[in-house]
């Protein structure tokens, strides 16, 4: 497939695109005209048509998209057609929870270790991976090979851990830590702010109330 | 203050000029330039005076910003002024990860109660909050005032919970569940779809692997 540069808007919306896509495989839907998909998404026809164009337009006139063909090549373009396994730094509740999302092994992203300082926690085994101490890191990262760390620690110790987990090979880190983290230009991080997406709602609240004299 | 039409972009990045004016505070710094802030975010100054002037400017020329006085105006814009009751549905790690979550509760976010399906989980208690059955929620709804429900249930449930948590008087929702809720338009959701994010990060992997031939 050619490659073309897709703004980063696109490529948010790309992972919902596959959610709907793979809830209409379920549903046995072999095809989908933009106007139904439009109706099921509550985006405008016109809107997917164009986002769904910088692939090269996998729909034809009449017909529709076939549903599994465009799920397959999404795939592909999100990379999930290749396996990435993790780490995960920080075995608290919600490490634990993350390791426990069967669904991410669907996809294709493997935990390989759990990793934590607190000696407490050290053999407990959640869904098959054992709760490692943070001193046995460097030679668990010798031995297999890690694409994407996730941090689950507080910010205080964010970026140290972060910097071992790049001199260590690591080149993407998903960050719930809070706090940006400032590392080479070529580490790719993205971040789930948790307590920022809580204050987007609490502001929308807030002037709801205004707006309606609450 | 004067009250305008602020652009959810706007909106986004508020949160975050939030974190580093608390960590400014921290740090005993009582004023800050734009440049200076600049230097701290990886935001223009340009950008950073476009910004904050949504808000009628809160600097002043030769002076720049008062840290204080910016955090406090910041917080009330975002509506941290006031307190939020939440209840959290869905009591396994991920729901008691929030639930512990101190720095919540600082910014006026009150966890008053958490529910779940699971026997197993009922009289449990997370930093002083009991575990109840959901058969519970609509009567403690009933007696307590609450603006927020946090959603860390799976999707197939979502809709049936959030429909009764709308009748029992929430117009807020956290929605941690992989779908997208149709609610009545007066109700605010805020979705944090992790799989999304992780995707974001796996197709940024992807693509830089391609660029640099890996």
């Amino acid at each position: 497939m050619e490659e073309r540069e897709i703004s980063q808007a696109v490529i948010r919306r790309l992972p919902r695109y596959y959610r709907y896509l793979g809830e209409l495989i379920e549903e046995n839907v072999e095809r989908i005209s933009s106007n139904e998909l439009s109706g099921r998404m509550q985006v405008t026809a016109s809107q997917i048509r164009q986002d769904l164009n910088n692939f090269g337009g996998f729909g034809q006139q009449g017909y529709g998209y076939n549903v599994r063909y465009l799920y397959t090549e999404i795939a592909k373009i999100l990379g999930l057609d290749v396996n990435h396994n993790m780490v995960i730094i920080g075995a608290g509740n919600l490490g634990q929870a993350l390791a426990n999302y069967g669904s991410f092994e669907r996809r294709g992203f493997i935990v390989k270790g759990m990793f934590d300082v607190n000696p407490k926690l050290a053999g407990t085994v959640v869904r098959g991976i054992e709760i490692r101490m943070m001193d046995e890191l460097q030679s668990f990262m010798e031995k297999n090979d890690i694409d994407i760390a996730v941090l689950t620690i507080p910010k205080t110790t964010a970026f140290d851990v972060a910097s071992l987990l790049v001199e260590n090979g690591v080149r993407a880190i998903w960050n719930f830590a809070h706090t940006d983290l400032k590392l080479p230009e070529n580490v790719l991080v993205e971040n789930v702010h948790l307590s920022e997406s809580l204050m987007r709602l609490s502001y929308n609240l807030s002037r709801y109330n205004k707006e309606h004299n609450e």
